[in-house]
């Protein structure tokens, strides 16, 4: 989780936004994806961290008691939520104050955007190590449009050569007393139309910000488009199939063909004993006949598992998947009755427990390529209304 | 379709990128979304418009095949296929120049992005006027990160005031005199480096073009992530949903409710004989019984209509989903095996005629609630592996 080596940082995370420009009565940050509000993901990278000290979220007046429970629900220890004020600067300078009393001056804040949700580590660290070394620091990326001005009538004035601009990103790090006495000494004008941190570091510190090509996953939620994509690269990254006891060693390959077309990562082990519980979160189970007690009991040990995570776990709010394929010669719908019968009224008790479980039905002679597609769209589309569902693959 | 007040333009759409950003082996525009190439849904946009008369697409030679049949299989009569160039300019202007034989000096020629696949009428026309008026026109949106320099050795030079400058979208509209004398005279560190039209055409052809704020589906497929924002946005513009002949008005409720919750526009009507099977492409029929032969005829019907959709449709290309709900006060499992046995060979077959059948079973005891979630879940997923699946909705 941490290295030795690790720079020590705490965190402002603005989060006051009022989301006009998304077009939502909700504010961008609270958006659901996968059922959870958008600031919990960026919340979580940040909590699960060592070297992560203390977190100051600032949202506006209205969110204070929703955020306050989202951290309690949480279980989450190391987190302050602060009001939000008028203006991004506003915000992030209450963020900043409020670290007064925690912060020696020479310790690492470092300023994030809650909408940024795919925040890692590794770039966590190397913007605090640079903004040690350097007062300042910040993340960059190629501008994906030519930037160009207009001439006050609506005519091309200037074209930017592209290959000399790049786009500020976040996050951005800063010794603490430059960035407070930054901010102490920032004007109305400043605070008021200002968009950039390391601008007042450089003018009001006099500290030249040291700038560092981020990663492509440090892209933000803007436009309500956004909430498709970032649905699709949590999955992508956050989904972990495992495959166990399938003897269908073609099944096996069409799995991992399917799993691979979509981005997911998929481990296959053989028996129910030597799986992995906590590090995956979508299970496939294979069966050649159908019994109840075993379903029941693989199916229950995820719930037993899943309650020794702790908050430190990449993605612990994420309901686990279940999907218990059964392979047999029986008719597929005499299959379908005797499992409807026996598991109706507990794949409801698994949902409530977080436990999402479906089961695809397939005669020998179907076909092993739409057994295997049916199980990677459950998986990727695992909706939770579904659960308890059983799919049917005929000849 | 067309406005007789319409300015008649021709098209230039560079599709030749080789997506090394993109990361994939395949270029983005002709990545698939919704099981079509990215590049069909913009040229569809522009091919139905009769104010548009030429589309050049510009494509790099090992695609040049690929496109070729693209045009070919959707009856699109407009089209021209020519090859791409190193750079983007250099592609640009083999599109250009294909025009020479067919446009008078004064003619209008639009020029686009292959990946910004939400380009819209309305948009098209207004570049068009612009650009008819004033020589050039582009489209521009605010920045939504800040635009910084390095000072060349990775340290912050300038930070530029966000509310002074803005992002060149496109699409661009130019005179074609214009922006042939513009690449007559371009040299090659323009054509090599160069990113911006507008700019070739003020520095060659001293026409200063006018800047419209675009709307914001402008954006372009740029990263990975882009496809899901792409295939969510797609279904938000183009799923109609069609609910025919409910008497359970409490369903019909819910429905609206949660289809407008997915951003979904869906109308209602009572029976078979009022309902448009044209403009919709999504349809929900109502049964409390099971009747093979009633089901057969309404799916069918829907091949019927399809066939006379024109290529001036909004998106002919695109399956129909049709979901049939039962909800009788037989046992779901029992109606479950009448529709399996009765439908099983049917769905297959409709699935070839891009129908995509569903079913969804509920006792008449179940909520109403879950019977509306699944429909609409159906909807949104409409996954082809899933044709011919009956979803069982229990108490």
């Amino acid at each position: 989780m941490s290295d030795t080596d690790d720079v020590s940082v705490s965190v402002v995370l603005p989060a006051g936004g009022t989301g006009e420009r998304f077009g939502s009565s909700m504010p961008k940050q609270f958006c659901p994806v996968m059922d959870r509000p958008i600031i919990l993901y960026t919340l979580h990278e940040f909590h699960r961290l060592s070297c992560v000290k203390h977190i100051v979220v600032v949202v506006s007046q209205p969110y204070m008691d929703y955020m306050e429970e989202l951290v309690e629900s949480h279980g989450y220890s190391k987190i302050m939520v602060v009001r939000g004020a008028q203006t991004r600067h506003r915000s992030i300078y209450n963020g900043v104050k409020t670290l007064k009393s925690v912060l020696e001056p020479s310790d690492v804040v470092i300023i994030h955007d809650a909408v940024r949700l795919f925040i890692d580590a590794s770039t966590i660290q190397e913007v605090a190590k640079a903004s040690k070394e350097t007062g300042a620091a910040g993340v960059h990326r190629p501008l994906i449009s030519t930037v160009i001005s207009s001439d006050g009538c609506g005519y091309l004035e200037e074209s930017l050569d592209r290959n000399r601009y790049c786009a500020s990103e976040m996050p951005q790090g800063f010794i603490f007393s430059v960035i407070l006495s930054a901010y102490e000494k920032a004007t109305d004008h400043d605070f008021d139309f200002g968009t950039e941190c390391l601008h007042l570091a450089l003018k009001y510190a006099g500290t030249k910000a040291r700038l560092i090509e981020g990663p492509h996953n440090l892209w933000k939620v803007t436009l309500r488009k956004d909430l498709y994509a970032a649905e699709g690269m949590l999955k992508e990254n956050e989904l972990q199939v495992q495959v166990v006891g399938c003897c269908d060693r073609d099944l096996v390959t069409h799995l991992q063909q399917d799993f691979a077309a979509r981005h997911l990562k998929m481990t296959v082990c053989d028996s129910m004993e030597t799986c992995d519980l906590v590090d995956t979160n979508c299970t496939v189970y294979y069966y050649t006949q159908f019994d109840c007690d075993v379903i029941t009991e693989y199916t229950e040990n995820h719930h037993e598992e899943q309650k020794k995570d702790g908050i430190v776990a990449r993605t612990p709010f994420m309901d686990k998947v279940i999907v218990h394929v059964i392979r047999s010669e029986d008719k597929v719908m005499d299959c379908c009755r005797k499992v409807r019968e026996a598991m109706q009224g507990k794949t409801k008790s698994w949902r409530k427990k977080h436990l999402l479980v479906y089961f695809v039905l397939s005669e020998t002679k179907a076909s092993v390529a739409v057994v295997s597609e049916m199980v990677a769209s459950v998986i990727w589309t695992r909706d939770p209304v579904m659960a308890g569902q059983t799919y049917m693959a005929f000849d």
